[in-house]
C-alpha cells in the first residue's frame, strides 16, 4: 500500500466509499485493522494466509454474529466472534491456530466504534492465543446507521490423543457445566429493554480454549463438550438426547444461575435454562471421572463456579427432565423459535 | 436432529424465528442446506468440520459478500461466494480442500431464493470439485426484505514446489489476463439501471482453480497471479507496481473487452480497467514464458480469450501506464472509493 494520501482520521463515519476496494479501502485497513491486528502472516495482505501444518487432522469452522447492541456489559461483537469460533474449535477438541475475520460495515458506523471493536477482537485474540491471519471488509448502505456483522472462521490442530463427540456418550454418565448460565443472553436483552439490573450482570463471553485444555490434557476422560450459545443449555441438552435417544436428568439446584440473572430472568419472563451463553460448555463425562473432571475445571479461572448439573439415563422415550427447587419434575424443551433474536 | 415436526415448505418467506437456534432452525438447515449441500463432513452437524491433512503449508482465506440484486445474467451471490474462495485460495497457488459458508438471511428473503441460491452453491462447489464442510446461519431483522449477505472461507493445500508472490515479479516480466475483462461489474451495474444490452452480457463469475491448475503444472514459471475483483484490472496492476515500485505498460488493443461490455462501459460512464471481475486473472510471467503461458490459458475453457496485455518495467516513478488505441499514453490509478458499491 502507498503511504496514506487522505487520513480516514478526518472522518468520523464510515461511507460506502471505503467498502469500494479502492484507496479508502486501503486506507481504512491499513489505519484501523492492520493497526491493532498486525502479525507477519496477516501483513502481506495476500488473497489468504499460509500456515505451517503437521500431518494430522484439521478442524475448520466458522460463525456469522449479528448481536445488538454491538456493544454490552462484559463484551461487544469483536469479542464474542473470537471466542465463539475458538470455542467451537475447542469443544471439537482442536488447539485453535487461526483466525480469518469478515467485517460487514454499515456505512454510518461511528469510527471510534469500530476501533474499539477492532482492540476487542485483537485483545481476545492475544488472550486466547491465536492470530487473525486473513480478512475482508464490506460495506453496505446506511440502515440505521450503527450495524456491524462479523464473521469469523477459525482452523485448529485435533491432537490424536483426543477423541470427543456425541457417540460417546452413554447412560450413567455425568453432565456437567463451567460456571453460571444465562448471563449473555439477559445482559443483551436487559440492554435492550433498558432494564437495569445490579451492575454485575454481565455477558460471559470468553474464549475457553485454556479451560478446555486443561480438562483434556487432566487425565480425565472427557466423552462429549458442546459451548452452549444459542438455544442455551437446554439446546445442548437435546442435541445430547435426541442424537443419542437417551435421557438426561438435570437437577435445578445443581444449575449455577446467579441471583442477579435469576432476578432478570424472572423479570424478562425468560426461562434461563434456553437462554444463550458465550462462555459456558456442557461436559459430558464417566460417572467415576466427575470428581476430576471438576476439579480440572475449578483449578480454571473461567471454570470456579463449575457444577455436575446432572446425569445420563436410559429412561425411554429420550427426554430431558429437570427435578424443580419445589421437587418437581418438568420436561425441558429445545426451543422453538426465536426467542431472543440477535443474541450472538 | 428429530424427524422435522412442521415442514418449512409452509412458509414461503423466512422467518426472525429461523435464526433463533432452535426447532426452526434445524428445520431450515435440513430441508433447505442440508438436502442441498449434504456431504459425510458436513452432515454430522457438530461445531466444526475434522478434515485429513498431509504436512505442508495450509492456504487460509475470507469473503464476504454483499452483492446486490441477488441474482443477475451469468450468476447469483452464492456463485461468486464460492468462486470468490476458491479463487483467493487458487491465485495463492493452493489446491482449494474445503469451504466454510456462513449466511446472514434477511428476514423476509422468499424462501425459493435461498433455495436457487444454495443450489448454485452446491453447484459452484461441485465444478470446483469442494465441499462445504462446515456452516452456520443467522436471521437479522427484515429491511428491503430480499437480503442475503454471504461469509465464505477456505483452506487450501500449498505444494510445496509452487512458488508464486509478488516478491518474484521483475522487469521484463509479461503480464497476461485470462479473457475479457470487465463483465461481472457492467451486468451488476446494468442490472441496476434497468438497462437492457445483448443478451451476451453476463457475470464472469467461475472457479478458476482448474484453469490455475493447468498452468501451473504446464510446465510455464508462474511469478504472479491475482484474481481481478473489487478495483478491477486496475487495481491489482496497482498492487503490482506499488508493492515492486515498478511500471507497468499496458496496450489498450490487447486487453480483452467484448464490444456489449465496451458499450455497456459508455453507456454507464465507467472505465472497464477498473470495473470489478469475478473470473479473471492477472498473471505475470517471465518473458521467454509468455507463449507456453498463454497457451496453457488458452487450452481451458475459461482461458479461450486469454492475452498478453503488457509487459514489468523498471521506469521510475513506478506508475502504470496504458498505451491508448488512439496512439496516446495515459496513467491508470487505482479507483478511489466506491465507484460500484456492492459489486461482489
Amino acid at each position: 500500500m502507498n503511504p496514506v494520501k487522505a487520513p480516514l482520521d478526518t472522518v468520523d463515519r464510515i461511507m460506502l466509499a471505503h467498502g469500494g476496494g479502492g484507496e479508502l479501502t486501503g486506507q481504512l485497513i491499513q489505519q484501523h485493522l492492520l493497526s491493532q491486528l498486525n502479525n507477519e502472516r496477516l501483513a502481506p495482505l495476500t488473497d489468504g494466509a499460509v500456515l505451517p501444518w503437521r500431518a494430522g487432522e484439521l478442524v475448520f469452522t466458522t460463525d456469522s454474529y449479528v448481536v445488538t447492541p454491538l456493544e454490552f456489559p462484559g463484551g461487544d461483537i469483536g469479542r464474542i466472534a473470537v471466542a465463539g469460533t475458538v470455542n467451537d474449535l475447542s469443544v471439537m477438541g482442536a488447539t485453535p491456530v487461526a483466525l480469518s475475520l469478515g467485517l460487514i460495515i454499515e456505512e454510518g458506523l461511528p469510527v471510534d466504534v469500530l476501533d474499539r471493536i477492532v482492540a476487542s477482537i485483537a485483545a481476545t485474540a492475544r488472550e486466547a492465543n491465536v492470530e487473525i491471519v486473513t480478512g475482508d471488509t464490506k460495506v453496505i448502505e446506511r440502515r440505521s446507521g450503527d450495524g456491524l456483522f462479523v464473521n469469523t472462521a477459525g482452523v485448529g490442530c485435533l491432537p490424536p490423543t483426543v477423541h470427543v463427540g456425541l457417540e460417546h456418550v452413554e447412560p450413567c454418565d455425568v453432565v456437567l457445566v463451567n460456571g453460571c448460565i444465562a448471563d449473555h443472553g439477559l445482559t443483551i436483552m436487559s440492554v435492550r429493554h433498558g432494564i437495569e439490573f445490579d451492575s454485575d450482570l454481565r455477558s460471559d463471553a470468553a474464549p475457553l480454549n485454556g479451560l478446555i485444555e486443561q480438562l483434556l490434557t487432566g487425565g480425565v476422560r472427557v466423552k462429549f463438550i458442546r459451548d452452549a450459545t444459542r438455544g442455551g443449555l437446554a439446546g445442548v441438552l437435546a442435541d445430547i438426547s435426541e442424537h443419542r435417544q437417551l435421557s438426561i436428568e438435570i437437577i435445578e439446584a445443581q444449575i449455577p444461575v446467579s441471583p442477579t440473572a435469576r432476578h432478570a430472568a424472572e423479570m424478562l419472563g425468560l426461562d434461563p435454562l434456553t437462554v444463550a451463553n458465550e462462555g459456558k460448555i456442557v461436559c459430558v463425562v464417566a460417572q467415576d471421572h466427575a470428581t476430576s473432571a471438576l476439579e480440572a475445571m475449578r483449578r480454571h479461572p473461567l471454570g470456579r463456579k463449575a457444577a455436575v448439573i446432572g446425569r445420563v439415563t436410559d429412561t425411554q422415550p429420550p427426554l430431558v427432565e429437570l427435578n424443580t427447587r419445589a421437587g418437581g419434575r418438568r420436561i425441558v424443551q429445545r426451543p422453538y423459535g426465536e426467542e431472543l433474536p440477535r443474541i450472538c
